[in-house]
């Protein structure tokens, strides 16, 4: 785990003025990257991290002197706008980079005046997809919502005898993860047939949902054949982001055995802009301890450091705003809380280990799903199944308003944010969409 | 469907004395495209396309004089070693580059002279993935091989009631499907507990298998919410190669519900590595039906085109050839024979509309395994799971030794051809992998 210092000083202070405000996402603690481009324009993406409620652009900010002789060949890939060559060089370089951004970006530094004109405000800015994705993969680490699923799917079996062994994990869709903002289009797909009937259902889902996740991005990776043992685990983590599995749970139902789920997920997923890196999260980290009773890891997902500090301490927040409310200017309306550490029944550094043991191989920018982050409480739930109690007792909202699953014109919104007593408070910003009519 | 022409008359014939050979894979009615570099060499991919015992080298003949207006552009992204690029040029251009391969290479060319030192031996060069794979998913059309291996997970229930509705399908990994000739490393991981134990076994895999399935290639693709109608669906299918889907047993077992197999399938996949376009298979179609009694397909699976010649019949085997056998200089056994068009129960086309009718998007070079392709009986079962029935009836090879599931030093072999009354003979060359032992 990648120790503190002075980069994580609560006291430090940027000289980007917003950077320094209370309650910010991004003050100088977190410097999380993004691919971001003039909005409006169809640029290539840049690379930039995010200082309170500006860019840096890195391009910019790599033609400027003051770098160090280890510093400026880091920059070169972040430069050229390929994040994923930069994640390829590992946890060193990635902490090499951070040192260098905190000093040019920390008040009296001798770089501000170069690196003023590298700044470019958020809010002129399309974010893109942090990274290219190569493989994405979505685990199923909340064990409170593999119960409350379970017991919907399979009242008599809710959480199978291999959950608390095996790091749940299934493939999913590259292509169709989305970044944050982008409309979701309601799928259509096939549902089980109605009582009675003997042909299966065809049309939209009624039953479109969220799922609450983190997504963990991989940083250099391994060869195939060669597995990540736990200890080298985390360094392959290059960073966390908020990720929504929207799912739809009628076409779920229906085509989920005995493969898994398909066109009830690819249909889109959706994940913030800015990747917070595991250096960023280093004073928010947690134990990774199983309730009593429950057994122990095998050996190869089981290590000291991890059960010291395997997890991590992010809180997470569901918040939806319907098309009545925003006309009525409202603010989205809370859902539901929920913490990473309480939520998940296995650490990052336990899912690289089991995805890489039988040889499979992850690449720079490989996408890793938690699973839906639901706490134990149902003010917890991670998704509407949940909330909804399977679709059987609708949700009030603030203005009167009633939901059972996402209805058009609906704006999901998912937020984070880590907060502790000694340490500066970073965020993830938001992952957002709104649900178009289907086709 | 692709109509017959002057590509596919049987009297054809090349400049290229061995494309003229009677039981060769590669006749002038085949050119299938792929990916190539001199043996021993790190160079570039160049893309090729297979002639006889013969590569033609697209950059280097795209260099040459004597192409047509209309075909020169399409060589460009050939000739830069992008055959992506060009699968995203959709069917028509696909057609019109035929066309002229065709006529470049057919006996009397007058570009014969200037293609001749474009040739390189097979014999000679490495032969890698055919395309860039950005998404892979694997479907499950073996009806036989669903029941087969249905009767041994779930005794009671081998169809599940969504099978003969839902072109049953689940993503796989993209990052280690490799190409033919690439050793496979026998993974380790879980198994369940044994019985009377408590806790879950660890080790090398002991029922590693192969699967026997075919490798649909994306071309043109879809955009991300917009689904593609079954008619306009296989013209986004490039091309067709062979695909082993290797698979341990006793990890997908214990690891497999309720979200699908995970690491005991993505530890590798092979692809054979030419790819065989829709159009050198027009010759090879047959109808698609279904059994008396068997439901008709839902609307946006079925079309007149696709009842009437959406299915591909294809002549598949299975081979294999143990360290003993190779020391001895024995031939590879033949395990089963089967046929493309027996063993599926949905077409190419019903699995592209099925993808995509909830908008998930396919993008060029993405492949779609088609499943196991068994056939009814045990003799031409595409798993050793099938042939040895679950483990528990060894298979007698030539030289008296016995398997029931793949062992250290084996080299399984997938081959495929098509040969009908009237049509010349194509094939696809050969898929094989040879098992390495465990970490």
């Amino acid at each position: 785990m990648t120790t503190l210092d002075h980069t994580h000083d609560p006291e430090l202070q940027s000289w980007v003025p917003s950077a320094n405000a209370a309650e910010g996402d991004f003050p100088i603690q977190n410097l999380p990257f993004g691919r971001f481009r003039r909005a409006g324009t169809a640029e290539a993406w840049r690379i930039g991290v995010a200082i309170g409620d500006q860019v840096l652009d890195l391009r910019a900010a790599a033609a400027q002197s003051g770098w160090a002789a280890d510093v400026a060949p880091l920059l070169v890939p972040l430069a050229a706008g390929d994040l994923n060559a930069f994640m390829a060089l590992g946890g060193a370089a990635r902490r090499t980079l951070r040192q260098a951004l905190s000093q040019a970006l920390a008040a009296g530094s001798p770089q501000q005046a170069a690196l003023a004109g590298c700044l470019v405000p958020q809010a002129g800015v399309e974010l893109g997809l942090p990274c290219r994705i190569g493989d994405y993969t979505d685990f199923y680490v909340g064990i409170h919502h593999a119960t409350a699923v379970g017991k919907i799917f399979r009242p008599d079996n809710p959480l199978l005898p291999n959950y608390k062994w095996v790091p749940i994990g299934y493939h999913g869709r590259a292509s169709s993860v989305v970044p944050s903002g982008t409309p979701i289009r309601r799928p259509r797909g096939q549902t089980a047939p109605a009582a009675g009937a003997s042909t299966p259902g065809f049309g939209p889902s009624q039953r479109l949902d969220l799922e609450l996740e983190l997504g963990y991005f991989i940083g250099a990776g391994n060869a195939l054949g060669t597995p990540i043992a736990i200890d080298d685990a985390e360094d392959q983590v290059f960073g966390v982001a908020l990720f929504n599995d929207w799912s739809a749970r009628d076409l779920q139902a229906w085509e989920y055995q005995p493969l898994g789920p398909f066109l009830a997920k690819n249909f889109a997923s959706s994940v913030s802009p800015w990747l917070v890196t595991l250096e960023a999260l280093a004073p928010f980290r947690a134990p990774f301890t199983r309730p009593d009773g429950d057994p122990q890891p095998l050996p190869y997902l089981d290590s000291a450091a991890n059960r010291a500090a395997g997890a991590l301490d992010i809180q997470l927040q569901v918040l939806l705003q319907t098309t009545a409310m925003r006309e009525a200017g409202m603010a989205p309306a809370l859902l539901s809380t929920s913490n990473a550490a309480q939520a998940a029944y296995w650490t990052p550094a336990q899912l690289v280990a089991h995805h890489t043991v039988n040889g499979c191989n992850l690449q720079p920018g490989d996408l890793l799903g938690s699973g839906t982050l639901s706490g134990p409480t149902l003010a917890q739930a991670g998704s509407l199944l949940e909330l909804s109690q399977g679709g059987k007792q609708p949700i009030t909202l603030p203005n009167g308003e009633t939901r059972v699953f996402l209805q058009d014109g609906d704006t999901l919104i998912l937020a984070g944010h880590c907060e502790r007593p000694g340490a500066r408070r970073i965020g993830f910003g938001h992952c957002a969409g709104t649900v178009l009519p289907a086709l």
